[in-house]
């Protein structure tokens, strides 16, 4: 079940460096595509850096609207989030072609998607040289859940046999992520 | 053992968003740090975004020198990875307290940490606006290595049995590098 998590653990979601999905919307038009270069950059508030290229809806949605969404997808969706990375949403309607079911954010208009293991809705904080430069984009994060069949103690813990986050690794091979292991204090 | 990879290759070394080590050599000092907010911005020539805190040794020879080395550690470095992120350079030679082999940089002068998976080369692209608001670093890789036991067609192949990358998730829980899941055509 999603269930909302406190902003100072929301870093704790990505910090891991999964794939991600990025949702965007913006008056009436909606679109998500997968995305390998997100990552936290600082606690409190939360916030990440994005790599949303300059020619795909995601970054027109993104900057018209200043909001979107990141989700971990999980193994489950890998095939999915493939796909999503591999079509544009200025040719299909992705939520249509690959019958995506997903609710508006809370305090954002950008689309959570059904099955991740995690979202954050996010605010874009202009930075127009890095933009430019390097199609980095810097995100607050307003609002964050989890999935709390996967997360114990503020921290993940994926179960043997379920679902878990995976990692891009290039053109549609992926690497799910592994077991946990502890430093010794 | 290390070999030399293909510089349109070496954002895959990051891709999957392990846990890397900074290391960083100005005027007859050096350090290497703990970084979990690393990742490739760019393909070819490939770019990556580094968050590097205000305080630490590493930014000072960072900024002064003008280069850095990026590495992913393995399992069998994860007690050692750990410690390099909870000590500061400013205080111990984590080289001679942590027992680390490494030698210098071919294309920069900052350490290459022995028994890492990935080693790369990086000059740094002043961002002074990104770097002041968020610590945050673009950098060009201008060489790159892996080992060649832990790679293979283009992409990471982890034996069963041996070692893998890491991902910090907080406090010294780390997560390992998972199994391969390759997505339908």
């Amino acid at each position: 079940m999603r269930v909302p998590l406190p902003l100072p653990h929301a870093h704790r979601l990505l910090n891991h460096g999964p794939v991600t999905l990025v949702g965007t919307a913006h008056q009436g038009r909606r679109n998500v595509m997968a995305a390998a270069w997100v990552m936290p950059i600082d606690f409190t508030p939360p916030k990440f850096a994005a790599v949303i290229a300059a020619d795909t809806l995601t970054r027109e949605l993104l900057v018209r609207s200043g909001e979107c969404t990141l989700m971990a997808p999980t193994d489950a969706q890998l095939a999915t989030t493939y796909a999503l990375g591999t079509h544009t949403g200025h040719e299909v309607d992705k939520f249509d072609r690959f019958s995506l079911s997903a609710t508006r954010g809370e305090m954002v208009a950008a689309p959570l998607v059904d099955g991740c293991a995690a979202w954050l809705e996010c605010r874009r904080l202009p930075e127009p040289q890095v933009e430019s430069a390097y199609d980095l984009f810097v995100l607050e994060c307003v609002a964050a859940w989890v999935d709390d069949t996967l997360w114990h103690d503020g921290a993940w813990r994926f179960p043997t046999d379920g679902p878990r986050t995976i990692h891009h690794v290039k053109g549609g091979l992926f690497l799910t992520t592994g077991e946990p292991r502890r430093a010794p204090r």
